[in-house]
């Protein structure tokens, strides 16, 4: 809204000046800024940059993700640290730059210019980390909006193979409101590129970049088409750790049941040992329950090796109880 | 506020290019611009868009879930991310679209105009995901305003039937301020069109969407009247998790314990094998513990079934001690 | 502060229809736009709204309690979610409604208006769900806020009697800075029916609401006096989920303790049996440790309690091995 | 910011009604409006209000403790509620209360003055529960701001005598900018004003206030001084709960390992006996491991205690093994 | 953007001086206030303060380390306290002290004049406790801007050597779209003087600081270059918290297994001893669980040890086992 009151302020200031020159006269705006001044007055914030209503505005976004921040399984969000670049052609801030004294571009405050109402659909928070943002315009009324991004999405999570799994999750950007005859989304790289610079960013963690998708499409709702782009980020678990600390200590304490049964069955030792074996095995189904969330179908094979296993260690101490009896 | 100082600049435009047409002259603002600001400048973000003070505003109020993000039964919150889209006429934003070149409907940033104070009784956070929004006005005057919005609900949870439980959340839109005489809500669509709608996002993660009625009242506060539109959410719980993690895990120790009957009463082995099952069971007590609400009435059966399956692997200990003793 | 522009707007806007009638003749803002605006127009929102200086603004305050949301013990904090409403005379803001066709009131942006500056004296936390709030105004000048509002108290808890316990906490209103001959609180209805609005919505949770006080005083701070008023919330908490969960499982324990009296000293069960059973009930003492707050006097009776079995098994298993060494 | 335009709107009232009595006459502002506006036209929120730029602005500091409401010994932050005053002399506020029908004092909104950016050192968070400050101003000049804040301080806990330990707390307040030479700041009270003061609201609780000591001094960074104000908190730490839950119970624990020694060598029960003791110990490990911060000196005693105790059980069960074998 | 405004209120402020000097006349704004505002009429918030397009904006950074907060190994961030210090000359803001009775330097708010849009590449959160940040002027045109900051970083931590670990994590600086052509970065300070400056504040705690070494260079991104530099602190891990908590305990437990060697394999008590080792060994398990990454190269040598430990502990209730079997 600000921008408004900037037009009308240097509107006034003209205005002002015709009739009073001798006040401002020589003190006035220095070189530049009465340039760009000059250049800005016709923008408004509040309107979409078209002389004519009718003509579509192509906004280009590419993207590139800095890293994987979180992956929290429980919840099924997945916060991403993205940069988000938004280009598109405001048809009154163009120039001659050879009038202007060889200017080329300038920067000018975010708040200065409209800038289109892009969203991610999938999005349940989204985070800045600029306090003052800025855009670059040059001579031919391109506008350039980069900004840093942290986004929690919301993604379902497929953890049936878990933690050997790999997960696909979507960024849909769109405009909430410009339909797709005022507002076009197109991607300015290939998702191949995409994914080459991301993949410089994104080198340790827990999660390896596997590949990036792009979608063009158009939405519809109800009576109005949307513009759409999405992003598929795929990615893969480093499933090592999981291993070490959940696999193998399971396997180890089967394997020490297997062993049990070289006890003789008379032994007063076998049962003890058994039932003290199961107490310590509820101690993996805690973690496992920390770790993966509510299923609805597909119950994760780890859920299922660990009921098992828990199945054949009841059956086990059953199996030595009933030798005892007879 | 600032919509007011922008009807207030634009008259200063017109009124300042009456005065010194020579200065803004050809340079003034372009078609569109000058076009939307003609239409626009009767109408102020601060009054309530009619033009006889006692006409009724009709708001139409749609709901589309797109997911279920949380349900936290410890503090009885749901979190829901929904996409909001209120509809009203403002009688001060119409136009001839013939007398426009054609333009039908065109974008306004969402503090240029009036928008209702519309709020969720249950909700005790609002998250607004979008920075910079929009409303879309055609040339009849109607205002749409979409909004994709995070809502943490407080809900009461009827746990009694756990993990077999479905819950009913209630989210009752209203004015905050506005009595029914001012503004009155209606839905726009249909409760069944509003839950095929939904069902199409909600497919996955722990619940289900079972249903979505709408009720239209009116409640009276006091001596005034608000209009209310409540929407009843109901969602089913996907039990397979907790009968996996919880209750079968649960039975294996109780199937246990009664083997352990067929153990000899003078065997060294019984007693301390009760003794250690109990100690185990109190594993998922503790589980439980972190999952269920305190409750005041109404125990939840699973709360039930853990202190009996306790109370009776007590029983078993103590007869197993009695029968030592004889 | 824009109102002050506002009133600014209006006044240069009038100036200039007096200039220029031509240019916004006809065109110029409609009928209600212009009643409401020659009626705000003496209104400020810095300045208290009184014509003399010495005259004491009376705020009319009044509560309703929606829910209960949670009480941490801990932290000793109470969450509460409330609609509080706040109503009074501002004296530049009142017509007579047969002049203005009728009008007998009308909404405006809270910001365009003085508001007093009362706060929760105890409050560590202000949440507000509303956006864009109003407040109503009516053609004697009476205005009205009401504002849901989510409040995170500090209350001093007293544990003593948990989990019996019913708490009392604080909700000490109060203007930060205006002193008691500047603004004046008082309740707007009775404790009485304070509580019985406020029960028409907590009828589920951990907690019932048992009573409601006010109590309204000056307080003098320095050489100043203000005006307070203090609702003093009293609930109480539903045992019944401690009781399943904690007193009656440790009562479990102690029984089988006392059992264990009944195996024969010679046993080699005997002790090996009482010190499985004191390593359990670390468990309870886990789980008190997470539920209680520090405490400085008054040392709860439950973590008596518990302390108290403790000593009761230890000195069991104490007497068992003293018996085996004679 | 807007206090700038303020005082423009005023001037531009001013000259209004100069050049148009007739349009604002009798209906202009009322008497305390126009009185405070010509009050208050030479100020503004910008500048410093000092009429001569070298002159120092000497600002009164005062604090109060409201409550003592986290002590997090892991991350080593305190947070404490607290009310700050500060008072300075604008000399552009200033009135004759004759002139001006007797007025002694008004209350401004704190954006429409200039305030000092007085920071506290150690806080890491500040939480403001007020939405709409207020300052009042009397006829001297002299400017009160006051403000309940929430500071989320870091400090240095000296852990060594947990849970007999008293922390001492800084909070060193002053201006971010403004060197000694623009800005002073000076104590309000002295220390034991402050401390009784205090001592009225902290009453509960896990800690008790010992003392609050205040350091005037001045800070050179680079090549300019700063004028710091530091208040010292000490308090005391009620260590009743953690004798109650931790050591207690670890005492019971080592007498029983104790009397195990009565346990004849041979018994089959001697060395199970023990090594489960030494596993109930490792309960208490893990919850001193919850609280204690990570030290690099000054191990604290209590884990000290805890790792002898746990060295004294692991040689207990080292020699019973070792006179088993022999 | 409020600067441009306030430019223009100055302006016609002045403007209307010289129509009505009779109006404002002796009442005008007072010395300092005329004196700064003639100086500052030249400025815009908006605008980059070079007089000619085509000259590079040099900002000097300086940076000092208040505290290191946190540091989350799982979440692999880093939260730091720091003071960020920004110089650069603002072409339009210098005057001859002579002219103004003296006067060599001023404060204004920051939002009046231009900043430049400097990030943290790594920053996932920044956080500013001041509410109202001021800048600081001199008669050569220097700006300071000093500003305390909680970033918190996304870094990739090294946990190969824990807790014996020392940690590199870089802060990014650099602007997010002025080119290197329009505003180039230098470091105020070497990296020696900027870590000992940092060493006097960090003397507590978890983490001593080894080193900061700092680099300047320009980063390529697409057709245009940035100006970049990076501030690498390198911290050290205070490993004696973990060596008391983890290894030692951890290695009483397997001295105790090892000692169990000493049973007599016959012995009723050696295969029940041995187990309950195992299980309690479990603990330890979850501790390092709950502290260490996940991990996708570089096993965390600390993970290897106890699971190396956890496979001798199975074996040597295998070897045990078969033993007995014989």
């Amino acid at each position: 809204p600000p921008g408004v009151y900037d037009t009308f302020v240097y509107k006034m200031l003209m205005f002002l000046s015709y009739l009073s020159p001798c006040v401002l006269g020589e003190k006035g705006p220095v070189d530049m800024a009465s340039l760009i001044s000059s250049i800005i007055q016709h923008s408004s914030p509040r309107l979409r940059p078209v002389r004519h209503w009718d003509t579509t505005l192509t906004v280009q976004l590419d993207l590139r993700l800095y890293s994987i921040l979180d992956v929290n399984e429980k919840e099924e969000k997945v916060s991403l640290h993205v940069l988000c670049t938004q280009r598109w052609k405001d048809e009154f801030l163009s120039w001659d730059p050879a009038e202007f004294s060889g200017l080329s571009h300038f920067t000018l405050p975010v708040s200065s210019v409209w800038t289109p109402d892009i969203i991610v659909r999938e999005a349940v928070s989204v985070g800045r980390v600029e306090a003052d943002a800025f855009v670059s315009v040059n001579s031919t009324g391109w506008v350039q909006h980069i900004e840093p991004l942290l986004l929690v999405l919301r993604c379902d999570l497929a953890m049936f193979h878990f933690p050997f799994d790999s997960q696909r999750c979507n960024l849909t950007f769109g405009p909430n409101l410009h339909t797709v005859e005022d507002v076009e989304l197109v991607p300015e790289r290939s998702a191949g590129a995409v994914l080459n610079a991301s993949r410089q960013s994104i080198r340790h963690g827990e999660w390896e970049l596997l590949s990036i998708r792009t979608y063009s499409f158009t939405e519809t709702q109800g009576s109005h088409s949307y513009s759409r782009i999405t992003f598929q980020v795929e990615m893969g678990r480093s499933s090592l750790f999981y291993v070490v600390n959940l696999i193998v200590p399971s396997g180890f304490v089967m394997l020490i049941d297997l062993a049990g049964f070289a006890i003789p069955v008379e032994s007063a030792e076998r049962i003890p040992f058994k039932v003290t074996l199961l107490l310590g095995y509820t101690v993996f189904l805690v973690l496992v329950n920390d770790l993966l969330p509510p299923f609805r179908e597909n119950t994760p094979i780890l859920g299922v090796y660990f009921v098992v296993c828990l199945a054949f260690l009841s059956l086990s101490v059953g199996e030595s109880m009933i030798l005892l009896a007879l």
